[in-house]
Order: structure tokens, then sequence, then C-alpha cells
């Protein structure tokens, strides 16, 4: 499959490192609106166009990835595909369900395909969870919490711009918000949101959500971005169990009851009280387990994009998923706006 | 100060055991409604009278604490005040503002000291949180986050009975909320909450709870039953740094910044992806602290309530406290039912 870039920044580089080592790409090159950026793919050894226009009129060019400021994906995406090309955008796709609309309508009117980047459905974290949550490792589970906490602000580059589609909803939380609409299958009955604007007046540098699906289980989302000390990167309690992994190294425990019926509740002294309700458990009605571990390998994302182009797989993150991800994501924003619950069925 | 209890239960017996070694009590003797544990009482050496009448009906008794299940608060309040007793609820109070006016205005027409239990406000953690806030250690907080999650449901005995005023709102809850209230001098301007129901169907076996106050600080307060692994006591967020306190025994740290400005942020490959925004800091940016240690002691709580009796200070638990208190649940409540935001001021 012969790709090309569009947008040679960070993940523009890492798209490029990561698919030298994929032999089913064929590297064409880049372009960059940036002559000096065009200029550092050269000296990487990298073919670059030096208009847009040439790279798509390129007809060995047959996949382009995307890896702009987020205000770009739309028009740059519905000309690729005018001009024959399967795309794949960044993260966010775009802004708005409206500008999605528009691209999901260029992908069957010209007939390629359209995705979005979504690689941290191969993040090993999010794999363990779900593996737990899929094989009923914890008994039903009634409240997942998913966090990212860092003290670095927003990075100062357009990601602090509300018109390039900045802020921190729109960055982890796109991915941290399909990670959870992938593992609860289920729709989303409501949606609180607090933003928090610690470092950043335009745009939100940190959100935290409450999403409540339609069995009444819950999710906690949430992106900080002046934390200094962090909370786990997720936590999910179900009837019979918790399960808590701490980092991207996968730190972290599953502790799980098997003898609930033993109500051997002593109090104990607490501070300045006495709790029931809050004795810890005795070690005999409780098992700690340690986290499952996944080998993951985020080029199965550019794998099953080259099958879906030839036919042969259905793409992954599908218009659907995106569109709910974009659906979710304007319910936080609305709720963060009005300071309401919004109710919906996403 | 001539002291009898009603309600000879767990609480009960905290009480006495603290009183024990506090030389301004003396403990006049107990009563409780089941015949069983006044025969207890009596085996541990304490008076016991055989009815309430007899205890509010004896002069020496100057104040009483009530230690009963949370629907005898109000009435035995209310009866010991007329027969000229000071009181001391458990808490919660009870279980509507419509009540505890009634008991406030009682307090008024009997002119007795009448307060509630908030025996909290002396537990270490709480005072170590409230020092860091009180003394800007983290620079400006935005957001407070306090928890308190067991593993062993609801108690099983009145505790999870709606009509005696269970459930973990009217626990553990009037606890933090109470503690929220002293740390954060602001109006409560909105509420969220939801709540659980994994072990328990007529009472909340947990809630999780979104505060905003009036500058646009939030505090998330949340109490767990079904949690096999916790997440921290206290999770503070400043600008300039952030508190975490494990657990009761002050596990836990400070960090804070020394160079926000320095932008050395370095992108880092995380799981399937890179980040700069999380990108971990590097130590010379940072610097962990100790937390500070405070020595706390509950009894303090009866040694106002003597010096209040004697009117030589002012009660540390106020009615306007615990009006406000009962307020926050009833929102609380209010919120969880419709699944909306309350907006309010409290």
């Amino acid at each position: 499959m012969n790709w090309a870039l569009i947008g040679y920044g960070g993940m523009g580089h890492w798209h490029v490192n990561k698919l030298k080592t994929l032999p089913e790409i064929d590297i064409k090159g880049v372009y960059d609106i940036d002559p000096a950026k065009r200029e550092a793919a050269r000296a990487d050894g990298l073919h670059a166009w030096d208009t847009l226009e040439a790279l798509l009129a390129d007809p060995e060019v047959e996949l382009v990835t995307i890896a702009t400021p987020n205000d770009f994906h739309l028009p740059i995406a519905v000309e690729a595909m005018a001009a024959g090309k399967h795309v794949i955008s960044e993260k966010p796709v775009t802004t708005s369900s409206l500008e999605l609309q528009q691209m999901i309508d260029a992908s069957r009117k010209y007939n390629r395909i359209f995705t979005v980047h979504q690689n941290r459905r191969w993040d090993e974290d999010f794999r363990v969870i779900k593996k737990i949550y899929d094989e009923n490792v914890l008994g039903p589970v009634f409240n997942i919490e998913s966090r990212v906490q860092g003290s670095r602000g927003v990075p100062g580059d357009w990601r602090n711009r509300k018109l390039q589609g900045g802020g921190m909803i729109l960055d982890w939380g796109v991915h941290l918000l399909d990670q959870i609409l992938q593992l609860v299958d289920e729709p989303v009955v409501s949606v609180y949101c607090t933003v928090s604007h610690v470092t950043n007046d335009e745009v939100d540098d940190g959100f935290r959500t409450i999403i409540t699906f339609g069995s009444g289980l819950t999710a906690h989302v949430e992106v900080g971005t002046s934390n200094f000390a962090s909370l786990p990167r997720w936590y999910m309690t179900g009837e019979n169990g918790t399960a808590v992994i701490n980092n991207w190294a996968i730190e972290g425990e599953i502790v799980k009851v098997f003898d609930w019926e033993k109500r051997d509740a002593v109090p104990v002294v607490t501070a300045a009280g006495l709790t029931k309700t809050m004795a810890p458990r005795t070690p005999e009605t409780i098992r700690t387990e340690p986290l499952p571990r996944i080998d993951c390998d985020v080029r199965d994302f550019y794998r099953n994009i080259i099958k879906a182009i030839h036919g042969e797989e259905k793409q992954i993150v599908t218009h659907e998923q995106m569109m709910r991800v974009m659906r979710l994501m304007e319910a936080l924003f609305r709720s963060a706006e009005a300071n309401e619950v919004v109710h919906t069925r996403i």
C-alpha cells in the first residue's frame, strides 16, 4: 500500500517511524505546509512534495494520513478522497458532528475508506481492563473510572486555541471516550461534565465527566493537566471485586471477594471515630490476583485499514463509532457550558 | 458535667469509653430501649435507667448524648430539652431540614445547648488537608476529592432501612460533607450526585457528588461500600501542586512545582501512542514534601460543649452549620433522584 503523510509534526514523525517497520506499507513521502518541515523530511530521507495538490495528484499514492492541526482535517480529508485517496485522519477527526457528516458523505460519494487514528484502542492498559470486563472477572461491573493526569498544562501550540479544536476533551478525551464506548456495549443515557481552566482560558485544560449507561452503570472519565501526583489510570468496581491499573506499565491488582456472605465486620477505630462499614476485610474473604498482560501491536490499526481497502476486512474504527464519540463529546461540551445534565441516547 | 447516654450500641460504647478518660465528665448512666443492653451496661459497671422518662426525670443529669437509630434523634432530643437537658445527637442529627428546624426551635425555646457529634472534624486526615488548604501550600486550589471506600456493603441493621434514616449519604456522607463545608469557605452553587445500589435496594450503599462552589472550585465527595481496593482518602489539586493523603495513617505526599515556566516537555511514548501533554516532569522542576502531622483529640468536642454550657465558649458545631449540611444532603438526594444538577445557594 503506497502511503503518504500530510503534516510532519510530532504525530507525523510517529506515523512514519511506525510504518517503516510495517512491510505492507510503502512510504511515498510527506507534505507539510511549513517549508522547514518539508526540509526536515528530506533530511530524514523522505520524499517531500512542495504542495498538497502535488501530493494528491500523485497517482501512486493510495492512502494518506492527515496529522495536521484539527481544523485542517475536514478540508484535506474531503479533498484527498475527491482525489481518489483513502484517508486516515488523526484524532479528533474533526470538531463537530456536522463536519464529521461531511467527511462520511465524502467517503460514500467517492467510495474511499475513511477512518480516524484511534490508536489507543491498542493501549495495553485498555486491553487489560477490557479483558477483565469482558470475562466478568469482577462480577457485574457498576462503575468504571478512566483517568489520564499530567502536570504540564496544554502544550503551547494550536492545542490551546479554540478555533483550531484545542482543549483536552478533543485531545485525550476523544481517546478515553472512544475506549469507554468500546468497553461498555450499552447506550449512553446521560452525561454530566465539568471542565477546568487552570492554565488556559480559551479551551478546557481538563475535564471530568460522569456518563450513565442504560443499565445504570456509570463511567467516570477524566483528563487533567495540572496534576502533580496522579490517581490510577483505571479503577473498575464490580459486585465481587475491584481492578486497579495504576499506570501505563500495567502496575496494579485485582482484588476479589470469595465469601461475600461472611459478615465478619468488626468495628475499627479510624482517626476520631469508629466504623463498622469501613472495617478492612479479613484476609480469608478476599484474594488478590495479578493483572493479566496482553501483547498489543498498534500497527494492527494499519494492517486492518489495508485489508479494508482490499475488501478483506471491515474497518475496525467505523463511521458509526466515530459519530458516536463525536456526539458524546458534543454532549460533554453542552453539559459543561450549561452546568446541567444532558439526557441523551448515544 | 453530669452526663447520660441514650442508646448503648456501637457508638454508645465509644462515647462511654472516651468520656471515662475525660475528668470534666461524670458518667451518670445509660438508657437503652433494649433490656439486654441495659443489662450489658450494668455488667459494664454503669447505672442503667429502666425508662427514658426515669433518665430525663433525674435532676442530676445535665447533658445527654443520643446514640439511637437516626429516626429517634428528633423526638428524644426535643423531649430531653423540654426536661431541661443539654443535648448532643449522634449524626445525622435527623433526616430533613424541617425536622432539624424543630430541634433548633426546641433548643431556643428551652434555652438548652443542642449540637451534633461531628467528631470527624477531629480526624487527623481532615486537619492535615485543612492545614494545607488554609496555608495555601498548593497555590489556589481548584479541586478537592474526599473518598471513603469500604467493601462490606451497608451494615445489616437499621442503617439499611430508609425510614430509619439509613444509607451512606446520611452515614459517612454527613461527615464528609461537613468537612468539605468546613474546608471551603464559599457558598455551594450546584450539586450533582449519583448513588449506587449494589447491595441494597432501599437505601444508597454509596454515592458520588460533584459540588461546585461560588469561585468555581469543585469538590468530589464519594462513599463506597463495594470497593475491594481503595483510592486515596484525599486528593487536592492547586495551581502549583497536588496533595494526596492515602489513608487514615496519613500516608501520602505533597508534590509542588517550583518552575512552572520551564516548558521542558519531551514527548514520551505511552502504550500505543505518543504524548507531550502527559510527559512526566523532570525532577528539577518539582519537589516532593512529606505531609504535616497534627495532634488531634476528639475529646475537644466534649470540652467545647461543656464550656458552651457554662457560657465560656461558643459551640463549635453550630445550628447554622448543621442546617447547611442538612440542606446539602437534601440537594444530593434531589439530584440523584432526578439525575439532574441542583442549582442552589447553600
